[in-house]
């Protein structure tokens, strides 16, 4: 007999199946491997005694009744992975609650309840994301489906092709008053419950972020015959920055940073760099730590270049700001974890998630369940069936006690 | 009536025709352009009195006779250019001494002279270069034949399409009591005479390089997921190495030093970066400064490492040491200037020259002239008629000057 968390990470390999041939598992949306996923997971649904139906955002919808109310708790994540990703990412906020239906497939709730299993949140194929649960928050916007994948494939094309209606998005939006929440069960993508022995932790908020794509030109010149008092080295300049970006992250609160992203032109080995272009990522729970930061380096950035003689274009490409968790519905995972006999600390989510969206709508909270060494986006993503299981425990919990706010 | 600069000035512009189609100059070895431009000298060299020939190593070589001796002061350069490079690089030190040549067609000189065309100083076409000064030093080493361009073709073959045969290349080597020296006129393609207001400058020194590639490997982490604490961020560090090249060359003397070229992995803005690769490139007129410089560097990158916990890899990829220009022939371009009605300041040469190799055969010497804010191997490379002027009022008096050193 397997327990709860083997049953679901027997489910995950399998539904792992559903992917391009390659290392790891390529799922992207509105594809051949999406429609097999689909497959399996509409026919556990329909085991876990859920009605299951395909909305025209592309999201699956498994639903049981409430005996009391059909205001309705919504539990899910996404279906898609990143190119070579790994077999956790998304799906396991998909598999468990349905596995964990399956299992309460005799008991009364008094609410109804939805599993659903979003179409993209990687944003991959599309240059853009978040789609299934914008719709049912009332916040997707019609113009993405213009957008187009590699192949000059339009969003709303290749939704068609899959036999979704997309004009029918604008209508899938709830009433707020008809959902209760949103949780969402992920694996952390991060080492913070590997370093505190924890299987599962409690997302307070899902941070803010902000980036700067950063232009410093000097001049390119030959790496002999220009004196050192006559270069003007954008590479140094940036290195400046860069070195920056980390002190000032490490010694603040509630904040990371981070450049990942530089280029180097020339990029000779015998040339004085004239151009660097690199951007500057900053995460925070708290708006204002992030607009602090960013306004500090912004200022350091343009002193550097002036002190260096380097022209400096610093343009915020990108901002999100954070989104907090709604602190009645942590609390009850709090109670629901403890019940399983699980002590699960709370920490901040770096990334964004379907819960993001989802907060436009609902209170949400998010489940964090381990992950080795916080690695995601890879073929080597891993969690253990114990921390399987451990989640799925908090869940059943959370489902047999859950309190609605009125 | 031309000044003899712009003589000069009028034909670069006329051999910079020999030249693929695009922005500036782009002539490789052993192609149509390079064989357009061997007509172009071959005449102008005939003009000037001189007997030409092409060397089996591609260089042209026009020949005076002394009236004394046949032992033979050597002026030249190189015929290529770098794709889309400028008018001047090289073929400056090829067509002025011909000019001047021409000048002295009725003058008595007691010792022969030959004005030389390289074929291949660049080494842009295949992973090798100053083949024609290596083959009359004979330093050349025939493996190089088996070589190939990206096309696939070998340096010997293209050689032999070309006309030539390479397997008389080792018997192109010179006795070096048959050779009184060799003189190198050449843009400065550095800064350094503009900033003198000098139009022609001696050069002491071709300064020696080594490079050495650095590899910093931390761990790639999610940029929002990741503690600070807990990254190893590979750019960080070599973001330090960077500052410091460029701290420790500016407050040393006799020395460069430049990270030009920076690789980061996986480069993505939301990814702590995993793996940087980059090279650190010393230059100086003293081998051991050099030296000193790349052991502190060496020494500061393994603790910058260490205080990381990234792991460092460091090797030295290149290395050539300082060839000293000979003092007895500076001296005579000095008086030759000064006879000229010039002062030419004395510098250290930042780049390898044909001058470089020639230095195993005899005694060498370079004249480099003023170049526009130091830009070359780029199209707006830029001289001036006068400049040009100055460098063959030089060399004319050099030649009708020049006493051998025994």
């Amino acid at each position: 007999m397997l327990t709860v968390g083997q049953e679901v990470m027997a489910r995950l390999d399998e539904i792992a199946a559903c992917s391009v041939a390659g290392p790891g598992v390529t799922r992207l949306p509105f594809t051949s491997e999406h429609r097999g996923a689909l497959e399996l997971l509409q026919r556990w649904m329909q085991n876990a005694g859920l009605s299951a139906h395909l909305d025209a955002a592309g999201t699956l919808i498994g639903r049981r009744e409430g005996s009391e109310t059909t205001r309705t708790l919504i539990i899910g994540s996404h279906q898609d992975s990143v190119p070579n990703g790994g077999k956790y990412d998304g799906i396991l906020g998909v598999v468990l609650p349905i596995v964990v239906l399956e299992q309460l497939k005799g008991e009364t709730l008094p609410f109804s309840v939805e599993v659903v299993a979003f179409a993209d949140e990687e944003g991959v194929r599309f240059p853009t994301a978040l789609m299934g649960p914008r719709a049912l928050a009332g916040t997707f916007d019609p113009a993405i489906l213009e957008l187009s994948d590699r192949a000059g494939m339009t969003l709303g094309a290749a939704m068609r092709e899959f036999d979704l209606n997309p004009d029918d998005i604008m209508s899938l939006q709830r009433e707020e008053s008809d959902v209760l929440g949103f949780v969402e069960v992920h694996i952390e993508q991060g080492p913070v419950l590997q370093e505190l022995a924890a299987p599962v932790g409690i997302v307070t908020d899902i941070c803010g972020i902000e980036r700067w794509a950063v232009v410093f030109e000097g001049r390119t010149a030959h790496a002999g015959t220009t004196p050192m008092e006559l270069r003007l080295d954008a590479l140094a300049g940036a290195s400046e920055i860069v070195v920056e970006v980390e002190r000032l992250c490490r010694q603040a609160e509630n904040l990371v940073g981070v450049v990942g992203q530089l280029d180097v032109h020339p990029n000779a080995v015998n040339a004085v760099p004239g151009s660097v272009q690199f951007v500057i990522e900053l995460r925070s729970g708290e708006d204002d730590v992030r607009r602090q930061a960013a306004a500090a380096l912004a200022d350091f950035t343009e002193r550097t270049a002036a002190r260096r003689r380097l022209s400096v274009e610093c343009v915020r490409t990108y901002q999100q700001d954070a989104v907090p968790c709604d602190s009645q519905l942590c609390d009850q995972l709090e109670r629901a974890a403890a019940a399983a006999g699980l002590c699960a600390p709370r920490l901040m989510s770096g990334a964004t998630h379907d819960t993001s969206a989802m907060a436009d709508l609902c209170p949400t909270s998010m489940l964090f369940v381990r992950c080795l060494d916080g690695i995601s986006h890879n073929p080597s993503e891993s969690i253990t069936a114990n921390d399987s299981d451990a989640a799925a425990r908090v869940l059943r919990e959370l489902l047999l006690k859950y309190q609605s706010s009125e």
